[in-house]
């Protein structure tokens, strides 16, 4: 979790930085207080943890008890959280605390929204890498909270060769040779294929999966039937909650979808505070 | 831009880790590469500097050339930017500073369409704190670009008294006096109220602004017109874009608006690159 | 309080280094001991809060006893703070415990005097940003202590037209139109003025505050007058504890003093330790 | 100069933060400009090169170039720097790097005029571990151009062995003996004495230095005729500019003064600035 | 290569800390000077950029030109670096360079001497955690130079189920299972076997790749048999180097050997350095 | 122990990264463990704090009791340490503990070696600057345990004096005194020398250690015996375990040996984790 922290700290930094000038002038010093966390619209709840870990950074000893777990529906007018500690934590840390919360848990409820839209099926939805420079692990935690899974966490862990790295290393068949010859034997290979020549030429190659770009409903359906079980075939470009059900009727193991966190948007959380 | 440039470091260290296997493995080092950024839709531009940052960090010698200032409007299908350097950087970098241009550019698109729902009125839309944790100042420079303003910065940057320093102030006199003689004489003080009768206390203890809090349409007039332009008044909660033209035509000085930040969704931008 | 953290580790690290090797090899693991910290001189003390910060970043669980507040007069010889815990810790953190208390409390101690020098008047002596680079919050926090108030706490949280400003913004009007326009309406506007002309511009211009630049008592007297209340007004530049009570008489809300910090010199403490 | 860089970028942030708001509204992007140091009393200039590194840190471009070297007289209303850069970057960097550059020219300029008092006499007149926390490096740097030398960098290297010390190890004789034994062979040991039965105690058991701690002049001569060159003498503790010569007179090698680095002020420099 | 800098700065910090001081009061400033790196036992070279990386930190226009790449032997004798540039940089750069270069060569040198042993064989030799803290991705870096494979870089890029797994996963088949929905379909699952039972549980259970701990030769052979291509194949736990050969003609597909890093020891390398 | 700190912090980043994909998915939260750690070889302990702060980091309440104390001497089969805490703290800090404690016990292992080599003659065996970089201070601490002693632990805390610096400083005579004029008077100074007429002149110059640099027997002899404890002598270069006790008779005080940092190899300990 050393990155959050990372994220935490640099959060709270630009918030509070050298002080927060209003709190710390008009609380006594010594004041306690409670605050109280509430769902302001039905929502799936992701980032109690890092919501618990705001306010702990400000004050070690603070009582956090969470009524929830990541990835539970949370319905209107609920209680979410119940923090108690001193008043200048709770003020302190509120915004950030919100901000957090609000953002990983709109992931997490737009996921299980595009997660029930193929309930049933027997395909399986992921994330990208299109997410939010420096919440990373934050926002495909929040993803698998939704329900749907991840696609590799950065450049390191997996391998996927596009256009233009077939391009420079000589065609698919150098390029899956060459980085399975590298890379850790523990790792997949994955080839994007854009038209049927590139997805049996990836096959014959011996590519781990091969991800149909861009390609149309007839164009899938007949990938899949090529593929035949010999890889995993992933559909990835401009996945909308609107197509998901024909797609997933292709027949295809997995859908990448950017969507899931750039287009996510918080969702309505706020938190009562009152002195004790 | 010392914050900044943490924020892009983390990023490229969530995204490359100990290395992008793909990349590394396929392209032979000196292979020299051009990368074009194009608008997928129309939008506002913003965050050109730091995608330019991002590539820099990976090799300072890279040539980056902006076609559009930040703030500018770019059609459907116009090149943003391009990028020459080595084919590996390029690659490396491509998502890393799609997803800040394109967040910030979401930003910066929405915000403008606030902006121009009440173009020719007096009022002044502003942002609020509810930005990404870690994306504060960048958030903040998106909104300006967009048309809007900002609000304080931080806790630590304008003195904003809620019900909750009120209750343990013993009063908004109180609070408004003892917050005036602690803080910088450059720092203003702004006062949450919620009823008329709150809106006079303050405006007796001297609040420079009055944030009239989840009042409707009716109690804002009065609390204008009570108020007379002895203080500046803010609108704040819940407004949508819908409600506001209505809210200009109160005569408001300031209408603040979470959504600018917690609701903006990334636009679309795409990268073609090519080996040269 | 984090960058004054980062600053506590970065003294103790430049102290400590690779090891105390003469404690590290003298006193027996386990051993315990008790310090007390003792006043050589009459003075102000400030930075307790940071002194015990030093010893619980070298022993989480130490005991540290204050018997003073910050701000508090403090007679030669009296007890300030007594420490129980590993005898290695005190002999390691007690210089760099005391650098900050001494310097800490020199600060407040000459602000203190400034203070009482224009006691039962109505003016306002302020500090400016000539802080120690790294202390910024340190010495603020230290001067306020002292009984003086803080001018901005950097470059981020007011503004301040100088005369370069002035030159390339084409004047005054246009400096302080321009600046207005785009900060946060929680920052105030202040103008540096050096003439009487400059002072009915920045007047003209609606400027919050007017820094009257190296004048004399006679022209301030004036400046004061042709103000008349319509902005605060601050006296700067050169200000010494003996023109102080004629510069209160001139009826100036505000006098910035760089002395307060940079010229403030260590007071007189020790620190007494044995073994348990 | 790795800490010193740290230093720097600490100093920066505190001053600059989120952002300058008066130049970043006011100056246009691209205005050169010109900056001028010219010391306003005479004396030692040190901390030139720490104000380029302010300068460059902000603009890696950026001319500056000095007229004198560390550890030079500089005479009233001589130009000390000259900076060529962005108007920006001027004003911006300016204060960090004059807080940077008075103080330590402060420290010079007081140590210059201690060691003038002792010209002509052998003794060696060192600085104390009474320096401003996080400063360490650059004050002793500030001390050696004023003609003075350095004790011991931290307790890292260089042994000294104190009241304390030699209580919790049983004596002298075994705490020289114990520490000699665990530290490098190229580490001197120094002993702490208040008597002359300590004097001889330190003498027999082989210390390299011996220093004296509080004891009057008449005390001094005897130790030093007792030691009889077989061990450095140091003399510490309420060393004042009047004591000095005396001291020095009583034939000891070392006087150590904390007033040095402890009681410096900040002697005044200014920056004049000019677009071009 | 981030962390890389990061290690390096590390380095360097603690070997010059606050000042080189045999260099720094001898060598005049502006000396410039060359130095020479030289084999003095043929060895397999790795680490050129690191060493590189070392010298461009302390000065960033130094000229270094290797005569070697990464992976090449070199005999006894031959200069392997040149490099140019301030005596001072050469004199205070050169122990961390080389210590770098020694290590690395080291584990290359070893790790081509593992690798001849088992030429002409289709086995697959890979290293494994037992790196040296710190220094994982280079160490695996010296490890692919030298001829053999990596496994995976650290907990999060590969699954491994080992004993303690399967106990509180309830059995080989959940373990996998539970892993497999829940890591990136780009990561492949290894199990740990002892017994040809457990080789059969994890081939039903669908792992990958299958690791055979601390088996004899015969069991081996079973377990490969058994297997028959269905998953590969790994050895693992006191690998020598004696057994290497007939551990390869088991049919096995991986051979991992902790020695590779874990007993590698530094190769003779020295660096004559000259004023120019 | 600060940098001790970062380093660990390193190691674990570097190994667990965004998350131990495969613990974090089979073990359940909560669930507790033991885990016993055993030496399968005899061997020197060291490290014990290291390995506790590694599994404190990731767990501070963990529970951690060790059987013995660095320095000693533990037997095949004995159990090092017993750790309780949550069983997925174990699983993840397991191999980064082991690494640690591995190297650094089979640095005081190799060192106890040499040290017996020796036993009973009365020179000092000492390490050099050929450290792993990053781990300067916890090898030297290791060798320390190990029975030898330490060299100067950087550039910064001892004056060596070389070739180079002799040729630059036009003379032994000149680098002496120019560098005791310099540095702080608890630091000694050394001298390389490499023919009698250098040890002569390093003598006069009044070095306090000579170090007789890849001399043989015959010329050693010679110059302890010109040398005649008016200085410590030194030797370094080459130096073997099978040269050691000829090199001892000689009548040295000092023989630095590189090896046993740079040719140290892990020793063999095991960790046995079971849930509770």
């Amino acid at each position: 979790m050393h990155t959050i922290d990372e994220l935490i700290q640099l959060a709270l930094k630009e918030d509070i930085g050298p002080g927060d000038i209003t709190t710390d002038n008009l609380v006594e010093p010594g004041t306690h207080g409670r605050g109280i966390i509430i769902a302001k619209e039905e929502l799936i709840i992701a980032g109690l943890q890092v919501a618990e870990k705001v306010f702990s950074q400000l004050e070690p000893q603070i009582k956090f008890r969470a009524f929830y777990t990541d990835g539970d529906r949370v319905s209107v007018g609920s209680t979410v959280i119940r923090i108690e500690g001193m008043l200048s934590t709770l003020l302190k840390g509120e915004r950030t605390a919100l901000n957090f919360l609000q953002r990983l848990s709109g992931i997490a409820t737009l996921t299980r929204a595009y997660v029930e839209e193929v309930a049933g099926k027997s395909v399986t939805l992921v994330d990208t890498r299109k997410t939010t420079p420096g919440w990373r692990v934050l926002e495909k935690y929040a993803v698998r909270k939704g329900g749907a899974h991840n696609h590799r966490m950065g450049l390191y862990d997996g391998v996927l060769i596009k256009d233009n790295h077939i391009a420079v290393a000589g065609g698919i068949t150098s390029a899956v040779k060459r980085t399975r010859q590298a890379v850790s034997h523990l790792v997949k290979v994955e080839v994007e294929a854009s038209t049927l020549k590139e997805v049996n030429e990836a096959l014959s190659a011996g590519a781990d999966i091969i991800m149909l770009d861009n390609m149309n409903i007839e164009q899938i359906r007949q990938a899949v039937s090529v593929i035949d079980k010999r890889a995993l075939v992933e559909v990835s470009g401009g996945v909308t909650r609107e197509k998901l059900k024909n797609l997933a009727q292709t027949g295809v193991d997995l859908i990448s979808i950017g969507a899931l966190t750039h287009s996510a948007v918080a969702v309505d959380l706020s938190m009562r505070i009152e002195p004790m």
